[in-house]
């Protein structure tokens, strides 16, 4: 299977301000987006692909002159891969409050001309699904093909099966949940804490005194990436691997690799991510109960969706557990919808909806073959 | 059953050198420990409990004048409850490296006259174990009836078992585990890392500022608490619960109950915790691995273990799961010793260990029925 390529990101400014869920408004904003493949003649081979916690607009392909610069679902996403750009248009948004481009925190607020920093609006996935939409209206595309998601995507896109139904006729949701339990929210709590008492943080208004909150940052970034992957999958990279071959006694210095490589990944994420951003977006992930509405009734909650389902979760994912995901599928199923469930028994948790197993772009790969076969 | 009613912590003062598993050691100590019951006259009827990370010497009765300052252990330990002291000796020993009354990095080091702080020397569970057989020495107390604690405490009287075998009858090792995972590690190292990346931390030579690291205990403590709750149990209490009664839509402010909780412990904990304890603490667990000597083997690891043993686990503890207390159950049955292992359902997570549950209390009960029936 071929690569993409090069790809370029786009960017569209929006001047009719947005409302949003917290009854704030953006005044105007600019998302920045990403397509592949063609957009056939009826604009029915259009697939919008959205992100989680750590993502971008950038799903697949690569930048020219960049290393490294794979997109995100580079290995789902591309001719002949899972979700082929040879048959479908796909497009990758990044959502507003985010740090990759489109209008968040880092942006200057058009109304003081400061930085937004903690002042951004807060953003829900309704928020971000109706800028979506907006987006789809200047390209013209009246219905999606489906709306692809993992985690937080995952609910964007059953947020659009519910408040857009006529305009998808397929919502593929991996590794996703109804809402957080109290322990995901537990765990974005702690995350968030970490960074706003960094004293760098000042409040969320850190960029006016060039400082960055890196220290809570890291501590985020860890507590998020042992929440990633399975126990299993860690005890099978790591285990209690030490990083020398002696104990050094030491509480402040690295004994163990998986010390290591938590650091690491604490340290690489805070060089480049903003931390008004994570705040956002673990806030959108808190938020996110389409059936507070509807009394806490999940199957009432669905009544009102039309498009067929394709749902997927992983044995090992103790974030989103299965269980959570069989609560959605119940929920359709209750109001006799149209869906296909696919529990993968993988051992990376978490971290699995964004790895190449044969298994799960197996049931991808059929699925979109499906929805292809649907095209005309 | 009665309390104890009022008891006094007692201190003892060691003058000879405690030799440390890192190779240091600690020139002169004192230890910090509690006597309820009486010592019978062939001293066959003590049992030693041992305390994990956040306990003390302190396990029942309350002290004179002190209001809500019953023992952590208050519960289990008392005239007519499971380890009843009207037939048992019952020893607390708050261990070394604390921060509760034995010598630990708030005091002084005789050597430089200067306070431990970080330089206080990295303490293991067999550091702490050899410094209570010193104290048993010391009451003239050759053989225990038994050594019982859970959790970190459970690795001590593990280590006991493994270390003196002739020295104690029974080893009661509760939700504990041969060592930490990966994941245990990790969950340690995080908090470790939000304390020492605290600017107030000052390489932990903090006390000389006048400040205490206080966000990154909170940090640490909020981490821990979600690790010693069950999934289940926090859906439970807590839920998606809101503190108000409507969102507030804010990224700093709490919203739901569960912030509200964690954030409360977490303030609680930095108010009396040391900074230094807690690395020193985290550090006992990460090393503690006996099997290491012995290639890693369990089973090979118990052939030197003389004594009957009980073990207990709760099926919802993520933090130590019952698979690992099988480990050990296993490792004991290769070598054909004495075991009887409880799995109790109980919907608490690892804190289970401390609460009042009648299967689980039943179970201490009756072992320690069977104990006293042993006595002469």
């Amino acid at each position: 299977m071929e690569s993409l390529g090069h790809v370029k990101p786009q960017s569209l400014r929006f001047e009719q301000p947005l409302p949003l869920k917290s009854g704030a408004q953006l005044p105007s904003y600019e998302l920045v987006y990403e397509t592949y493949g063609r957009l056939n003649a009826d604009k029915s081979n259009a697939v919008l692909v959205c992100h989680a916690l750590n993502a971008s607009h950038h799903l697949a392909g690569t930048y020219e002159g960049q290393d490294k610069s794979e997109g995100w679902w580079d290995n789902l996403i591309g001719p002949g891969k899972p979700l082929d750009t040879d048959k479908f248009f796909v497009i990758g948004v990044n959502n507003l409050g985010s740090c990759f481009g489109s209008t968040g925190p880092m942006h200057s607020n058009p109304v003081t001309g400061r930085i937004y920093g903690a002042d951004f609006p807060v953003v829900t996935v309704q928020d971000w699904v109706d800028a979506q939409a907006r987006l789809l209206d200047h390209l013209g595309i009246g219905q999606l093909a489906a709306v692809l998601g993992g985690s937080l995507g995952g609910m964007q896109a059953l947020d659009w099966s519910l408040r857009y139904a006529d305009r998808l006729r397929h919502c593929i949701a991996i590794a996703t949940a109804p809402n957080l339990s109290a322990q995901n929210i537990a765990f974005n709590e702690v995350a968030r804490r970490a960074i706003i008492t960094d004293p760098d943080f000042h409040g969320g208004h850190f960029y006016e005194h060039g400082v960055v909150p890196k220290r809570g940052l890291r501590v985020a970034r860890m507590i998020g990436h042992i929440t990633y992957l399975s126990d299993d999958v860690m005890e099978q990279k790591f285990g209690r691997e030490l990083r020398a071959t002696e104990l050094g006694y030491s509480t402040q210095d690295i004994e163990f690799q998986i010390e290591s490589y938590l650091r690491y990944q604490g340290d690489k994420f805070s060089d480049y991510f903003d931390a008004n951003t994570y705040l956002l977006i673990t806030r959108a992930l808190d938020y996110f109960d389409p059936a507070l509405e509807h009394g806490g009734d999940l199957s009432r909650t669905f009544a009102s969706a039309r498009c067929k389902y394709l749902l997927a979760s992983f044995t090992t994912d103790w974030r989103f557990a299965p269980a959570r995901s069989r609560e959605i599928v119940k929920a359709l199923l209750d109001n006799k919808l149209d869906v296909s469930y696919a529990e993968i028994d993988a051992p990376h948790g978490h971290d699995a909806f964004l790895l190449e197993d044969p298994r799960y772009h197996g049931v991808l790969r059929a699925y979109f073959k499906r929805i292809a076969g649907e095209l005309t």
